[in-house]
């Protein structure tokens, strides 16, 4: 029960200080829960504080506007250029509707991605734009948390099919299907897949790959379905050795493409579904002395800058990540200010963006 | 001053509950300051909270601790590769040592820089990692701000001339000298700059230029400075013609490359200052029909596993991203448990990596 100061108005900073016996800016320090005051201060000014029945207000004013205008963005990986582009959507929408936006990197890491949300819980965001690594019904539980507690979430570039949500996407299998298409009509059947689910050793039949790509990334899974699609449709049998598998980095799909080009029959056409397996892809060209169009055709996820100025330059997918991240913003903020979550996929569309890189086999 | 409830203990989130007659989940997210609460029942809420003399968890945990276990990042544009690089340094090392991080991007806006200093504030994050636009000592109130109240700044990148604070950066002089040197000594004295600072209209003098630079970021200055340095040694006159002027984007490099490439005495190098530079440098190139490294040499900040992959692959500068960020962190890491700022630049080396886009002029 707090001391009577007798006196009216609640306490001041000022006056939990003097009755600490510290400065002004310690007292704040200590009750605005920022910057490092020691133990011993510390005590003293919370032992003042509790005296007079000081009442932070930074709290007082959190729970009199009830919002505190920030979204929280959880990505996968900061370093990707997609995302990176994402968050620009994100940001850009975000203060045009004066929210501010803080952003946690989980690195791919389903942990980290449960640690990420507790931060942004704990400091109070909004509402949550997520590109979660989760997959399975267990790994929701943070979701969950996040939603159970008031903040609204929306996905974005990856679904999470055990949940509810409303989703930002594009149409991943679509756009891998008509890549693919291309290849195809260029003459192209033995078309390497760079790169597939993280499975050790090849999965040997087209269920057992699935299944491996189902268990990983949702975004992974649509582009291998896209690229099966194609396959089916012109009647090209589904060849493991085409598919890489292990861990999705660069270096690994240098090792897979090499691979593949050691095959007796080797992939004329490579289709890539991210930057770092197109440049591990065109290490291992360049290793096997061998030169796109001329000798293997190659179309590839995400476009760039550099993509354009390569010599001869890319075909590639150009994914609207600006978009993206604009729409997941505008989807939480309606929600935010009402509107009631439709829990629906919002399905943007990507572009191929056709250059130099695709010839007809066996020039 | 709270009603007497005739009973031990704090009040509970359930007795406030009980007392508004709302459900706990609404009174919680009313008094967490998270979420949606109608403004009706929110008020109900807080009066009964004001009442009871209820007094919030966050709140107090937050005054016992002192210390959130956050730090926050603030970041001039999270779409470079280089800051993704810096920001992975780090979230490494400080969840080494038990902290999150929380990043903001400025978009090179120092408005922006302001307001992402005062949420971080708001956010009550430990320490702040900076990479500013400010230069003048007028704008640099923000980071005052910060630091009055206990929070402390360490700068990344960049530095401020005006404040004495730890900072983290590369050999930006050296580095640039060391790169143009390389063209020197293959032969080249006709050396492009590109990109120089945004000036409108090409500065004639080169103490001009360096009133524009310093008018500028730190980083471009130096490296303008390095350029410089290296044409002194060599007894090189400066031509005001060779450095790229105006805004820093892509397709104002090429602009800028085509235009000095159009010149009598067009250059044979060029020295590229940022990624968008080299790009943009390239399409010009190609659009005039040049081939690197035979009709123009060419070195750029920063590398990455496209310029490995150029065909032939680009001579770079490759700055130690990851140590950078790695570092700050470390600094402000140590300074939050108790060590003494030591207000000093801690200088890290690039490196040059030496590919195939330098050859002698004139072959």
């Amino acid at each position: 029960m707090p001391a009577d100061r007798g006196q009216a108005g609640p306490p001041t900073i000022s006056e939990v200080a003097r009755e600490a016996g510290v400065g002004r800016a310690t007292a704040a320090r200590t009750l605005g829960g920022y910057g490092y005051v020691s133990p011993e201060l510390r005590e003293r000014v919370l032992a003042a504080a509790e005296k007079l029945g000081y009442r932070a207000n930074a709290l007082a004013r959190s729970m009199s506007t009830g919002v505190s205008h920030t979204l929280g963005v959880i990505v996968a990986d900061i370093g990707n250029p997609f995302f990176a582009g994402v968050m620009r959507g994100i940001s850009d929408t975000s203060r045009a509707r004066g929210f501010d936006t803080l952003v946690l990197s989980t690195y791919e890491d389903l942990e980290e991605e449960v640690a990420a949300t507790n931060v942004l819980i704990d400091k109070r965001v909004d509402g949550v734009i997520l590109s979660s690594a989760a997959v399975h019904r267990k790994e929701v539980a943070h979701i969950k948390a996040a939603i159970d507690r008031g903040i609204p979430v929306v996905l974005v570039d990856r679904a999470v099919p055990s949940l509810e949500l409303d989703t930002v996407v594009i149409n991943n299998r679509d756009a891998a299907r008509g890549a693919v298409e291309m290849l195809i009509e260029a003459g192209h059947r033995r078309i390497g897949f760079v790169w597939g689910p993280p499975a050790t050793g090849v999965p040997a039949t087209r269920r057992g790959l699935l299944t491996e790509a189902s268990r990983n990334l949702w975004t992974d899974g649509e582009r291998l379905r896209g690229y099966l699609d194609a396959l089916d449709d012109a009647r090209i049998p589904f060849d493991p050795e085409l598919v890489m598998v292990g861990r999705k980095i660069e270096e690994r799909a240098t090792e897979e493409v090499a691979r593949m080009l050691a095959l007796p029959d080797r992939p004329t056409a490579l289709f890539c579904t991210e930057t770092d397996a197109v440049t591990g892809s065109l290490r291992a060209l360049r290793a096997a002395g061998l030169s796109y169009p001329r000798d293997i055709a190659l179309i590839g996820f995400d476009d760039s800058a550099w993509a354009a100025v390569m010599e001869p330059p890319l075909t590639m997918i150009e994914q609207p990540v600006h978009e993206l991240g604009a729409k997941a913003a505008e989807v939480l903020l309606d929600i935010l200010e009402g509107a009631e979550p439709r829990r629906e996929m919002h399905v943007l569309t990507s572009r191929l963006i056709v250059r130099s890189s695709v010839a007809p086999p066996g020039r």
